[in-house]
């Protein structure tokens, strides 16, 4: 059964992004601090095209949420660029240049219908604009067979939460204060629809809340 | 040198007590979940007056928070009874009975004047109107030289973080969401005033999470 995993990385004080997301800041203020403790590491650098890098207990966490995985979930705000339809002068491709690290179908959750986008090294962007069970439909076949990862932001990680989609979910928490920004349980409720914890992980910098059902 | 240790049980979603707190109900609504983990443990119930109960990875996070520490500090929704002026003709002395399992000076931060209440066993309740530095010297001045323990709620832990006063501070976080409630870290802002992670346990129910500076 191919499974939903969620996949985020959260401040103590609950948020997945600071205040006043831009392109300048695309996690808001402060909230690259959330992914410092991927950035040094060998298995994130070797994904991004990178030499060299620490070995730390991430790394075993990280390798495994890049496992069995064969699509991609993320919400509009996340793949970036600007709100509203899309600039057909200036088209915004996403964060990652032009051979992004998925190299697989990503589906990307928004209300602005685009023609799907073809990068290098496997990654396609597939703009979906009827609602979250239908980008889950479609990663779920694209991934055939293998999970499809969740991604984030915010808003789609909520949705996906509250509508009990999630089958798996790795918290990585940071112990930093954001103090204001996206918060990744606003407005999902009290059920956690059967995840528990399953495995945590203490590393520099982060401890890796893991939840399953 | 005498430090003061914040010890308080947390939602994955950041709450410390649910919504709607009233003396049925004095951790809100749903808060009492909070503190499952507690509750089974040799170690809690011991302190409690009762025989038995378990032993986990949690005991010695519980034996560990009990030594060394001379004081409490709470706030005046953690002591509970009612808001406001004082009831003289009804007292209320504590959730605790006669008994509490103190054992030492405790320190309430109120806005309402009550002459201090010494109850069995040596705990003695002194209420602080005049602010969170006037309690954390007396309850340094009582510790002669031991730690003060601050128990909470919400709004005591927010004031003593925000003011830089914290030395240590043991999150216990709880795999539930309250979805609504006291939030630990409202209002605090983004400086955790050189408080940095120091040790993780992972135990049945729940992940303590220690940061000292």
């Amino acid at each position: 059964m191919s499974k939903l995993r969620l996949k985020i990385s959260m401040s103590l004080d609950g948020f997945v992004a600071g205040p006043d997301q831009s392109v300048k800041d695309p996690l808001g203020v402060g909230g690259e601090q959330l992914h410092e403790w991927v950035f040094p590491l060998a298995a994130w650098r070797e994904v991004h095209g990178q030499e060299g890098g620490e070995v730390n207990a991430s790394s075993a966490v990280v390798e495994e949420s890049l496992v069995n995985v064969g699509a991609t979930i993320m919400g509009r705000n996340m793949f970036g660029g600007h709100p509203g339809p899309w600039n057909a002068q200036k088209p915004w491709n996403g964060w990652w240049g032009a051979n992004p690290p998925f190299h697989h179908p990503v589906f990307v959750l928004t209300h602005h219908a685009r023609a799907p986008l073809e990068m290098e090294g496997g990654t396609t962007f597939t703009f979906v604009t009827d609602g979250i069970q239908s980008a889950l439909e479609q990663g779920r076949r694209a991934a055939a067979g293998k999970d499809v990862t969740l991604t984030g932001g915010a808003k789609a990680a909520q949705q996906y939460l509250a509508a009990g989609l999630v089958d798996e979910m790795e918290i990585s928490l940071s112990p930093i204060l954001l103090g204001a920004g996206e918060r990744l349980f606003e407005g999902v409720g009290t059920d956690l629809h059967g995840l528990r914890p399953v495995r945590t992980v203490a590393a520099p910098g982060v401890t890796h809340l893991k939840f399953a059902r």
